[in-house]
């Protein structure tokens, strides 16, 4: 067994901006050839998080919409009132998604359905460059 | 360190429907001889999540009550608008709870709590055949 | 690659009492030299659920109001119904937050975010002893 750590970089807009990771973390994986194991993605910061979806624009917006009641952007946050940031409910959001992810991988493939993509949230109230770590653990062809 | 995947199907109903998965991951713990390591629980497809919670119906119905106030059934969802499904309420509960789990063992032991069992939660609006991921990764006895 | 299962405890005080475990983590890590791979906490038992958020008052509190939001403490829960317990809120908080979480390593390094720490949330309605599991994988430099 064996660990690769990568990490890549991608353009966020913030208010619950969603982005399909899964074309690179499959091209991540091919290129190392893993085999068998897994594929740990993890975004460091906290105000965005991590899951799977139907990659399709209803089913995003859906999503969106019950974050949105989950943790309203117009209500008073107290990390608002002591910091300025204006994010208070980017950080409450990225707490509940959390911030981790793991795939199993078996026979150089990853075992995600047919509809069910690998999702990035960004919480966060602008733009960002956000970070993504993907670990590829296991077994290697090469 | 080792790696082996098993699956395994199990029949369910859909709404919310919970079953308790912890015999079967022992039996599959038990049969290899997975001494120290952990097991990732992973259910493919976007309209199932994996967590735990003490297996008696009071707490089943309780968590069933809460993510129907996360996201109800009766209210308007673009998925379904878009594709005629009728099951974007499901998509969303999927998401929220995401499909992976992972639970440490040590010395021979799933580290669970007492009460604490490993729960599916099939979202879905029908009946399904549902396959769940169960990798063990460590070191075997055997 | 080489695994090693730390546990530990704390005292905490229940209804969301919220620690930060980023101190325990890294000196875990640091003690045993892990220099590339990740680190996997849980949580045993079904009433504490494990995170990251910035680590300030304020937004522990957002996160703590929008956690009431979700299973509030003053409506009737079967689980207390059948077994008295009174922490059926603490049941359903647990099962969305879920037991556990994973951070890679690498370069000897957590990769967290510099505003970014792991947090214990506590939901049971009392004081407890909380065991907190603490698996190390990968490659260690001793």
């Amino acid at each position: 067994m064996e660990i690769r750590t990568h990490t890549f970089t991608l353009e966020t807009e913030g208010f619950t901006d969603m982005h399909d990771l899964t074309p690179r973390i499959n091209d991540l994986r091919r290129a190392d050839g893993l085999q068998e194991g897994s594929v740990l993605l993890f975004v460091p910061g906290s105000t965005a998080g991590l899951t799977t979806i139907e990659f399709e624009s209803g089913a995003l917006s859906d999503l969106k919409a019950a974050i949105d009641r989950l943790a309203p952007q117009d209500i008073p946050y107290a990390h608002d009132a002591r910091w300025g940031d204006g994010n208070g409910f980017s950080h409450v959001r990225a707490a509940m998604l959390k911030p981790n992810l793991e795939i199993p991988v078996s026979e150089g493939r990853l075992m995600l359905g047919t509809w069910q993509q690998v999702v990035l949230l960004d919480f966060d109230n602008g733009q960002r460059n956000r970070m993504v770590v993907c670990q590829l653990r296991g077994n290697f062809a090469s």
